[in-house]
């Protein structure tokens, strides 16, 4: 089976006639310089980069996986000579500061790499993945001596990073995380601890990879508020080898060319990040642009899925389809077939609806940044903190079902390996988990930013969704409506002194894919009016994803009205 | 973590309470011994069995697999030992004919050693799985003296069986089978061909195995109707070995100790089986047979993950769970998370009513056979053939989404091999293909047995099942609803002139979908009728699974209403 390929042009086209991308972009004081030829110039320059030297090792990358071997981390074939030529080509460094090295692209380019590196390649894509966020908490938190030491070498990818922060008994929990940091003389700490799931804690792509830890000070609170961030690299300066050992890969589901290391910290000289205590918020800078990008790997992971499958069904002829006009005993296409149809276009219906929206919340995140207007600024830092969960959530969990989806259509050859598709549900299934679970997004969106202002900030969003919709009135009315329920069913059951504590925590889940499906709508509207909208996808998302939304309302309806009947299952 | 144990009470519960299984069955004049101590003894043996030898070789079974090596395949550790444990101690003749050296017991007991045993190790049993299928084709159409030669062996389980229908260009369309079968001087046929995806095409957990094959004579038309039924034993009485050879084994997603065969026939000398041109039809009794097993595998696949699940969640603790009593900085069990509940209660729901479906099939299974009246035998008939593809397509699907599910319990932990829950989801993908991939079975409810008798089969079950009903008025007024859009809606808008050829293919998936939901609230009235009904699953079903029935018929309706939309991709 041919490798990912792939579609700058379907990139840009979003971009430019659905989002106004490089218009909105180029009237920000940051970006001076650039302009849509060079937005596609960059777009289409990643294209062939990532389907030439990426693609090709993605079938390898799962077979061999990454290798341990007493300490060390060899990498597949091919994957260290194809990460020196992606950094010395600069692609890391596309949306980084220029002071520090960085070309000052906008945010929105570097989404659409990572988009087509992650369809590509998911294992490799892992190694990059941290590296702009971590470049982005040196930058805020360090000193200005550490950052004159990691930050340009960050920014160029020359050295890769980690995010240390998960422990044996302390996952979605950092509050439990163990790991103790005692004062050294020379101001730095001695880090003591063991760090599990820590994507590519160790490998042979560069020649250094910089730590950034989770740990506790001896006279530190219990919990979060005890938590302060350090940085440890791989290698001192002076070529010294620091404390930090890789004691073994896990075995996993998928993403075999990914490393994932349990770390121990042997007394390792570590430098303080940022003030004490104050370890987690260093660390949600990293989190959040995670957070985007690993919606946007969901979304690349099902477009390469997509792909597969699409091709395959053009080829693969089975059985005469209905009211096909073929001769009798001639076998049609399965794309021909109704069931296969609705699975392919239905997906298509979430990827391309999902690009629209989280490459605006890459741009929103360059608005919020860089814009010279409060209310703007404003209005996209509500964009980015709202959105930006549902896409992880949503988007990841439809790159597993719509991968498996996608995995059907190839009958039983899709369940067996030479054909590729299986690896991408098996790649898939840890979006759904890592950078904070599915869940523990629902929960962020409806328990820690809705809520809390009384929705206030959702009910803004959705008004201005409801206000740049064209054509769509049921979408429109969908929005008004959703806003009715949230103000007069969600909130007054909620809130108060006879709300049940637990109560909003059921309606979580429903919560988020409510909001995924109104923005999809909103998406789909403003494909509709733009030009080469897929009518098809279009169709299949009316008829076969937005009826979720009325069950997603009716399951938070049965949750509010019987609290009585809450599950208690202990 | 611990492998699954097999839990004989709760199934008897099911049987006993909920659908009086042994009162029904030793009412039939074919179990004069039948009653419920014996059924209570033969479950509970067969508990220890599956717990004992097959469960432990789960996790070794996956990560050895069956080995090939020129033409031959070596089953993982300890698996021709538990197999042959397995046969010498009668498992697999529980329900055969006692004229063919079976025991004689009710099929549905049978079925619960099938959900045993696919809970506990899928792999090792694909094995017996088409074992009892084989020995009904064969009884039913082979020669006295095939039958002589091969029956007892078959139903005692001494010898393993296969099924050869799919080739590398004939999957779900066998009429394009190119298998050809040239008459011999002796009666018999030469076969020559290349069969797929031949589940135990070859091993050594028995001396024998015997291939059942599709191929086409010299004279017979293109199409499904040129097809035959043919017999090749691997050793010939004699001890020749016939010309059948295992080109190779699949590397797939998962069941690895199952292994899927290349099979290539060499003029292998073969006995016709059945009338020639009616091989589609002797084959339709193993497969039918099948599609309930695989519907149990479905099952089964869900209780093991949902046990893993559950004793994690009991024990490992993160965060305070909303409203907990527990004291500031300790964790919970993530059991008390609402979020985890939910995902626990929901796979209880849909493992419980299955059952209670799947139970009942295997009963009316041996009603059709067994009942002196002629309406009960054709109303059990009717249940049979209607509610097996429910059973087979949405409890595969459940299997896995619900796997899936049951590791997100876990979070990180969840990915990793080492905790086995992993292994589930990539086994229960495999469900949803074979047998007739769940599309298929969609077809073959809507198109094939609801539309051509104008629902008249269909109109019969729903009543039945609404005069079943005690408790719940919604699941009796649900029912009747559906019944009122199938005749008003459905009907009028697929059958006669005006009407697109394509347009049920459209409808089938979902209109499988709200069968099984509709079921799954008839199953959950009966067993809130019976003791130790599970309150908190019966919560979970109505808020979190029923709410699909709407969405469904919501999707029906778009497609009813606007076939002008139709998506056409080519």
């Amino acid at each position: 089976m041919n490798a990912y390929q792939p579609q700058p042009e379907a990139s840009r086209r979003i971009l430019d006639d659905v989002l106004r991308a490089s218009e909105q972009l180029a009237a920000l004081p940051a970006f001076p310089d650039f302009d849509a030829a060079l937005q596609q110039q960059v777009l289409e320059e990643a294209g062939k980069f990532v389907g030439e030297l990426v693609a090709p090792l993605n079938r390898s990358g799962d077979e061999v996986g990454a290798q341990f071997n007493a300490g060390t981390v060899t990498m597949p074939p091919g994957f260290r000579e194809s990460y020196q030529a992606f950094w010395q080509a600069g692609w890391p460094s596309l949306a980084g500061a220029v002071e520090d090295g960085g070309q000052g692209l906008p945010t929105v380019v570097e989404a659409v790499l990572h988009e087509m590196l992650n369809a590509a390649n998911h294992g490799w894509t892992m190694a990059p993945g941290l590296l702009h966020g971590a470049a982005e908490c040196i930058r805020h938190h360090a000193s200005a001596e550490l950052k004159a030491r990691y930050l340009p070498r960050l920014v160029s990818g020359e050295w890769l990073a980690t995010m240390c922060l998960t422990e044996p008994h302390a996952g979605s929990d950092l509050g439990l995380v163990r790991t103790k940091a005692t004062p050294l003389a020379d101001g730095r700490f001695a880090l003591s601890g063991t760090k599990i799931f820590i994507s590519g804690g160790e490998h042979d792509l560069t020649d250094n990879i910089v730590h950034l830890v989770l740990a506790r000070l001896p006279d530190a609170p219990p919990g979060p508020k005890g938590l302060s961030l350090f940085l440890v690299p791989k290698f001192e300066p002076d070529g010294t080898r620091s404390a930090v050992h890789c004691e073994r890969i896990e075995e996993k589901m998928g993403i075999h060319a990914s490393p994932t290391c349990v770390m121990r910290f042997d007394e390792a000289a570590a430098s303080l990040v940022g003030e004490p205590g104050k370890g987690l918020n260093a660390m949600f800078v990293m989190m959040n642009a995670a957070r985007l990008l690993v919606g946007l790997q969901g979304i690349g992971l099902l477009d390469a899925a997509w792909q597969k499958a699409n091709a395959y069904a053009q080829e693969r002829r089975q059985m005469r389809a209905p009211g096909s006009a073929s001769q009798a005993g001639q076998a049609d296409p399965v794309a021909l077939h109704p069931a296969i149809q609705r699975i392919l276009a239905t997906q298509r219906a979430w990827i391309d609806a999902g690009r629209v929206i989280a490459y605006r919340t890459a741009i929103e995140l360059d608005l919020q940044k860089h814009h010279p207007e409060a209310a703007k600024r404003e209005a996209a830092a509500r964009w980015c903190s709202l959105v930006t969960p549902v896409l992880k959530s949503a988007w990841t969990e439809q790159a597993f079902a719509g991968a498996s989806a996608c995995l059907q259509v190839f009958g039983g050859h899709g369940y067996v390996r030479e054909w590729g598709i299986e690896q991408h549900v098996r790649d898939a299934r840890v979006a759904m988990i890592y950078e904070g679970t599915n869940e523990i997004q629902a929960i962020d969106l409806l328990v820690r930013k809705t809520l809390p202002d009384g929705a206030a900030a959702l009910t803004t969003l959705l008004a201005e969704l409801a206000d740049d919709v064209g054509q769509s009135a049921r979408t429109r009315q969908a929005l008004q409506a959703f806003s009715g329920f949230v103000q007069k069913q969600l909130l007054p059951n909620t809130r108060g002194a006879g709300a049940a504590p637990d109560q909003p925590f059921w309606l979580a889940d429903d919560f988020l894919r409510a909001l995924a499906l109104l923005l999809m709508a909103w998406a789909w509207d403003r494909m509709a009016t733009a030009p080469h909208c897929d009518a098809t996808a279009h169709a299949a998302f009316w008829r076969w994803v937005w009826p979720e939304l009325d069950m997603r309302i009716a399951m938070m309806n049965a949750t509010l009205s019987a609290p009585e009947h809450q599950p208690a299952m202990l």
